[in-house]
């Protein structure tokens, strides 16, 4: 069983090396970009604009393959990192590398298919698969939340930046 | 540009008809389940039952082709449905048909490579393409929140059910 998914547009960002690129969202603050949809999508982001924020799926294009145990950013600042259930992190190296974003909606150009975005931690020319509005009723958690392993340290993510472990060879990471 | 993917698991849930299933999780209170992850992939649920909630990603198998304006499920349940940009809802027919749930995680079996899921609403047999952590530093807006069309009606995906719109011929429907 495989799926293929094909770009439905790029992300444009001023994020074009991936160490020193902020991990998450949280360590981009203020920063702007833009989702371009490709020619044919355009009219599907009709009334987006009355949606304060999305979720952005997209492709880890600088990401090969994975390990099931990881050492994410957020753990091992001073060597001291714990390796992790690969699906207990964010990283992208993973079987399927689909990254997701939480991104603030500025303005929507229905008409140019372009949504500009704010507080963008994706890297430049980042392949876009779908976006989706946030919808609080469906995506914020009801009941106790608890973060595990990263805890408090989600907070770091506002400061920690990318290094080089993810970076597959001659390549780049990706900013989660 | 084209992704290939493939299945890291399969979802088993109560509901195994499209028809008449929760369209999101908030109508899916107490609804259990289960990920059953390929052989494999187990290891990499290390450090998950820390968590209190996940986001699953799947693939919509039920569901085929796509129109960039469509006619939500909270839209038109007395035939006054408002067409709106695919790209401004969750309906399963999507260039990509990538879906996104969160769901309250259970008990983590890693050594069986099972999560048990509570409140879920995804169709028996939905192929997992991957699970990641919620983070609230990541996934939680900040500043001020709208919901566009969806507004306050996305209080009724706790009542509303699937019908039959977004079913492909001989099929059924996905549950978002």
């Amino acid at each position: 069983m495989e799926f293929l998914y094909r770009p439905i547009g790029f992300v444009r960002s001023p994020f074009t090396e991936a160490k020193g690129s902020p991990i998450q969202p949280s360590g981009a603050r203020g920063a702007e970009g833009r989702i371009d949809l490709l020619p044919g999508y355009a009219a599907g982001l009709a009334d987006l604009a009355g949606f304060s924020h999305l979720f952005a799926l997209y492709h880890f294009h600088r990401s090969s393959g994975f390990d099931l145990s990881v050492t994410p950013f957020l753990e091992g600042r001073e060597g001291q990192g714990a390796p992790r259930g690969l699906f207990a992190t964010r990283a992208p190296r993973r079987p399927n590398p689909v990254g997701l974003s939480l991104l603030r909606i500025g303005r929507v150009d229905v008409a140019a298919g372009v949504v500009h975005v704010v507080d963008i931690d994706l890297l430049d020319g980042t392949p876009v698969i779908d976006l989706k509005p946030y919808v609080p009723v469906f995506d914020a958690p009801t009941g106790e939340v608890r973060s595990g392993w990263i805890g408090e340290s989600g907070r770091d993510a506002a400061t920690v930046r990318a290094d080089g472990r993810f970076v597959a060879p001659g390549q780049g990471t990706d900013g989660e």
